[in-house]
């Protein structure tokens, strides 16, 4: 039976799989992602590393079905090229598909990085194998993938961004250009930017606050840490990111209806208490025949939903 | 070549046509639609008259591929059953696939009426056969249907409830029992409760105030109509109206990227101005690599929109 090899490309590491048909991971390595002059030898040391690791394994291009990746940047999926990748240095057009296929003599197919974990956690995780599964990535930014009647939404090319869905109308001016977005609010930096705000006016005991004050580091694991503690701060900024979250979960499960929205990145390491939070609000805004059907989950995959869900573009497109 | 019947099922009339396999519209005609007895004649009715209509042209089952029909209320598009259509007072489980294949001897197809006529305009109007395209319908409520990557998108079953969006989570309670759904302020009913609303604070000199006031009918036409005369309160009241319904096509649109967002129904009758209010909202919000390429397009096919998407529905299984 045919492997497959799943990368999933990222600012500071490049993740790489090779996994059976069915799914399952059988190796898993990265390399650091060099971006320096440009970003010209991410793809170079990508080629390098596949064939190094095959030469390892006893393997050949033979053995594989082909080689999927998730990327950052604006992804031409039918081209297999990508632009404007910052975190990678990317700002040209790369013609990515070219160079692998070339380099590995394997087809190569890609997509961006959160349609590939949305994959991923469709095939192997929290999506269980549904045909309507929206996944929603909480990082430094807010990212999405979705997945409607079994098949990615691409749209006319940017669907899926679902941290720039208007949460508040006369929010927090957002990088896009718009005002009041989801990752103004939802991503790690907006849940500390929150916190930082609420924090100016509050004028209770709150160790939040203190570490504000104090000038230490606050990241939206601290928020979360001291909402466990019982600072009434802390609770006070995730009330505020429960709602938001819970009003875009609502307006994306009222268009779609889908089986599960699952939450996925760093902020989701809140676990069970995130999802009880956003519960609360999405029942509050969601239809009812919706709410009544569409759960919300956290990702299960972790880190390995890139590399899963880049493997599964090698299934879709050639099977 | 064999014909297609599509069937509009709404609480006034049922609308028919017979159309070729390409769409062509060759016979159409109506009958009322009774609703007494907890509309039981309503189906019986509908085979008598498509088993009248063929005798009178001369045809027969073999003619036709299939019977698509759009209804209310909540379709099993499997079973092709419908429950709970108040307004065809179908509050159990109508069985209406197996009633017209028994009556008719001819395949049937069924689907909520919004799904219908998103597909119908996709097919034959405002959508020119895109895999990407969303229909919103702003009559007395506000319906929607959703077509992704070629799709009508159904979810885990209620998939585009459009209408019920969160726009305004401090806004009205709505029918649903959630609070600020668009259909509370962008349907024919909500302009007018928008218009209501707004008459009661306002101080200045306005026709439509004066009309509110002296106890007049006013609709959501009437408030188009007073914009068109520079009513300072009817422009209040659109503008609102198309706040709502601009965030609210931007939140759809970051989320699927569709070609364009087609809007008919009822209200949608105030034209090309009514696009043009709802774009400088929608571009306000929406993620800017979306906004310039997602259009707002009124509703080409008006009443015939349900009956040509209705036949649809025969091509989308059949073949």
């Amino acid at each position: 039976m045919k492997k497959l090899i799943g990368i999933d490309l990222g600012g500071t590491t490049a993740k790489f799989a090779i996994l059976t048909k069915d799914g399952e991971v059988q190796q898993k390595w990265s390399i650091p992602t060099n971006v320096q002059d440009e970003g010209k030898n991410i793809v170079p040391d990508i080629i390098e590393s596949i064939n190094h690791r095959l030469d390892l394994y006893g393997l050949t291009s033979e053995n594989f079905l082909g080689i999927g990746m998730g990327s950052p940047g604006s992804v031409d999926i039918n081209d297999g090229t990508v632009i404007g990748a910052y975190n990678l240095n990317w700002r040209t057009l790369q013609p990515v598909k070219e160079q692998i296929e070339a380099g590995t003599n394997i087809p190569f197919f890609i997509d961006n990085d959160a349609n590939v974990a949305a994959l991923g956690e469709r095939w192997k995780g929290a999506g269980e194998g549904s045909g309507n599964v929206v996944f929603i990535t909480l990082g430094t930014g807010v990212g999405g993938g979705i997945i409607a009647e079994g098949n990615l939404v691409h749209g006319v090319g940017a669907a899926g961004e679902i941290g720039h869905i208007t949460v508040d109308p006369e929010g927090y001016a957002c990088n896009c250009g718009s005002v009041g977005c989801l990752e103004t609010v939802a991503s790690a930096t907006g849940i500390v930017r929150v916190a930082r705000d609420l924090s100016e006016e509050y004028a209770g005991d709150s160790k939040l606050k203190w570490l504000i004050d104090d000038g230490q580091e606050v990241t939206a694991k601290t928020v979360f840490d001291q909402v466990k503690d019982g600072d009434p701060l802390a609770d006070m900024v995730v009330e505020r990111f429960y709602s938001y979250l819970g009003l875009a979960c609502s307006n994306i499960a009222n268009v779609l209806n889908p089986d599960s929205i699952v939450i996925g990145g760093g902020v989701s390491a809140a676990g069970e208490t995130l999802i009880n939070g956003v519960r609360k609000y999405f029942d509050k805004y969601a239809f009812p025949p919706i709410k009544s059907v569409t759960k919300l989950k956290l990702a299960e995959l972790g880190n390995d939903a890139g590399v899963i869900g880049a493997a599964s573009l090698v299934k879709e497109n050639v099977e």
